[in-house]
């Protein structure tokens, strides 16, 4: 089962917008067990449209086409699917009403190209698009099928997801499909592959596993393809227990869980709290920690201390520990990280300092040296690590770094 | 003049790697005045390769391909490349010298396949990539050019700009392009439409307007296209000053320049300094600052008070006032920028309190709700906002009112 993408607008071309629908969509097919062979980007140009759907359809059995479907002049999508299948716009009646309740509900006047977003070519049946106003289409053409979709992300996310997905399914006969995903952290890729290179060496043909990386982290997918689902998921589930047995403390969670989301989980079933005091990270964690809905249940505060009288002033770092050990120090971030948990009087303080770059590095202390803290009431625990010299990473790996150290702790008791 | 690329790879295909290259690409060409009409994804696959080459050579003037140029048995662009050309690899000395002393310099043993990255067609030139171990390389065939690439974007930008363009523009009269940009913030993509559509619609035929959207910001980028580009520069500084006239409030800087990197700039000439009080945005507005280079400067520091009581204790917000008027409030924000401003001694004050969601809506204080509040020594502004009710969102056009806010405060002395 072969699919391809065509991805159509001007915006694509000269790089105003990257192209992040055709990755979701690779994504997806490769979920479903279809394989995407091909994609290309084109512009709202009727002859460009006519060639790539010609030679789409002598390769592939999905052809999945986004955007151009806008109220605009440009949006030239469907008026070429006619010319291509030889049919012409109808008005279907049911998009019209949905439509025409849209811009009732946001008290807008309608104009007559709106009224256009009803016109749909005669041979499709519609997607429906409960987010927009641009319905989705499925063409059932000599055995292949075309669907049409909205360029805006999540109206094509939720179209694909809700209505093409299942007409797909009942289409074709599909190999039964299984994932489990684990997130790790704080382990490179190649590490972590030569950490579990016999795993994956010993898997069935069936078996495949993925490192899908984002810095700092690794997500890593098992894909079981065959007949009977349920001997899958055992099988998958043997694999696991070894990885688990190789590299638990990386793994902080599974499917799609995030880091801070998963800290946030933890700190919330034991009721506990934290704080921060940041300073070459200049508020990232805290930022972190409350981009998570919610996370004020948990997250009390921060104080971000960039200058070094406000690590004395604020936090109370002795003048003496900034002289002779400097404000990059595992002394530093210790009293940073008891004074910011006992001011904010939270069960654990975070604290970090180093050096993010680009100036500042010593040969002592080079550039992307930081110390993290975790204080809690018993104990406090310090690490230095190195980040490299890029200014961005640092700050990211160094966020990653304490949230990991902070929910090895908690699970430790 | 027209391009094509063809990005090589699965990993882009399932979706595992977003494809930034060709867009970044796409905005190369376009600067060039080349049009890109074309871009195509396909598998790391012989069949594929050659297909899209012969397709490529139909209707393009320039064809690049990124990727499949690693030393691993799954990267096989070069090979099919010869294919295609009907000729045959051989070893180039100098890149063989730049390959071993790469290796000598990392201490790391040299593998035969790591030898292999010397071996190149015999009818390219090549592209020189100082930034690793696989070359770029430039076919001149039949006068149409083929541009290989490798798919790790820092080596591939460096060599398109370095190596390719001085190329390109040798061997085609590409005409005279000259470009400026307008960063502009605070503004929606229509309204700024709508307020210079007058000054757009008078534009000559040789003069592109592009708007290009991000979350809160748009970049309005003239593109003027002839044969003198000093005539061209005056032109286009007309059109300039009068989109000035219209909207200079929102023009906060020219060319790349970021928001935050413009705001760092105005406190540093000033030798000001810069404290913030945050709650919604909880410690982003910090981070977005400190995520310039040498912003420890200007930036002091900051309290993120998430919690209420953490406003009072280390902010002085009175409880009548997160009593009577609530946290999110023009009196709480106006307290909570005074006191960190007084706290950490700087000129100004930022400080914000909103409510962000998904929950915590009220009738009178709907979702997306936002009060900023700037304090200097004489005064301090408060402004409401409502940014709608992505969490996300809301966080980000705080960020960016905010700092609008103080660029203004600041330009107007």
């Amino acid at each position: 089962m072969n699919a391809e993408i065509i991805t159509i607008g001007d915006e694509l071309l000269i790089g105003q917008v990257i192209d992040t629908n055709s990755a979701w969509l690779g994504q997806q097919l490769s979920g479903l067990g279809i394989k995407l062979c091909y994609k290309s980007s084109i512009s709202d140009n009727k002859v460009a449209i006519l060639n790539a759907l010609k030679d789409a359809e002598l390769r592939s059995d999905i052809i999945i086409l986004t955007g151009g479907l806008g109220p605009t002049k440009d949006d030239i999508t469907k008026v070429t699917i006619c010319e291509y299948f030889n049919t012409s716009l109808v008005q279907n009646d049911k998009v019209l009403e949905w439509v025409q309740s849209i811009f009732r509900f946001r008290k807008m006047p309608m104009l007559d190209v709106n009224n256009m977003q009803a016109l749909v070519p005669a041979n499709c049946e519609i997607l429906w698009n409960k987010n927009g106003t641009a319905p989705g289409m499925w063409f059932d053409v000599n055995d292949k099928i075309f669907i049409s979709l909205p360029g805006v992300p999540f109206e094509m996310k939720t179209i694909f997801e809700e209505e093409a997905v299942p007409k797909i399914n009942s289409k074709f006969k599909l190999p039964s499909i299984f994932h489990r995903t684990l997130q790790t952290v704080s382990i490179g890729e190649s590490f972590l592959a030569k950490k579990i290179e016999d795993i994956e060496n010993s898997l069935p043909s069936y078996i495949k596993l993925a490192y899908l990386p984002s810095v700092g982290a690794v997500r890593l997918r098992f894909s079981a393809y065959g007949e009977d689902k349920i001997s899958l998921e055992k099988e998958v589930e043997e694999y696991v227990k070894q990885v688990y047995e190789k590299i638990s403390d990386h793994i902080y969670g599974e499917g799609d869980a995030s880091l801070t989301q998963t800290l946030g989980n933890l700190l919330k079933e034991r009721k506990q709290t934290i704080s921060t005091a940041e300073s070459c990270t200049g508020g990232y964690i805290a930022h972190q920690l409350t981009s998570v809905p919610g996370s004020s249940s948990y997250f009390m505060g921060s104080i971000v201390c960039y200058a070094n009288k406000i690590k004395t002033q604020e936090l109370g770092v002795s003048e003496d520990i900034l002289r002779n050990n400097g404000a990059v120090s595992e002394e530093c971030v210790m009293q940073m990280a008891q004074a910011v948990r006992l001011k904010m009087n939270t069960t654990f303080g975070i604290s970090c300092s180093g050096i993010a770059g680009p100036d500042g590095g010593t040969n002592d202390k080079p550039l992307g040296t930081v110390w993290i803290a975790i204080a809690s009431e018993k104990e406090t625990l310090a690490q230095v690590f190195n980040f490299g010299d890029n200014r961005e990473r640092t700050i990211h790996r160094t966020g990653l770094m304490a949230m990991d150290m902070l929910r090895k702790k908690i699970l430790k008791g």
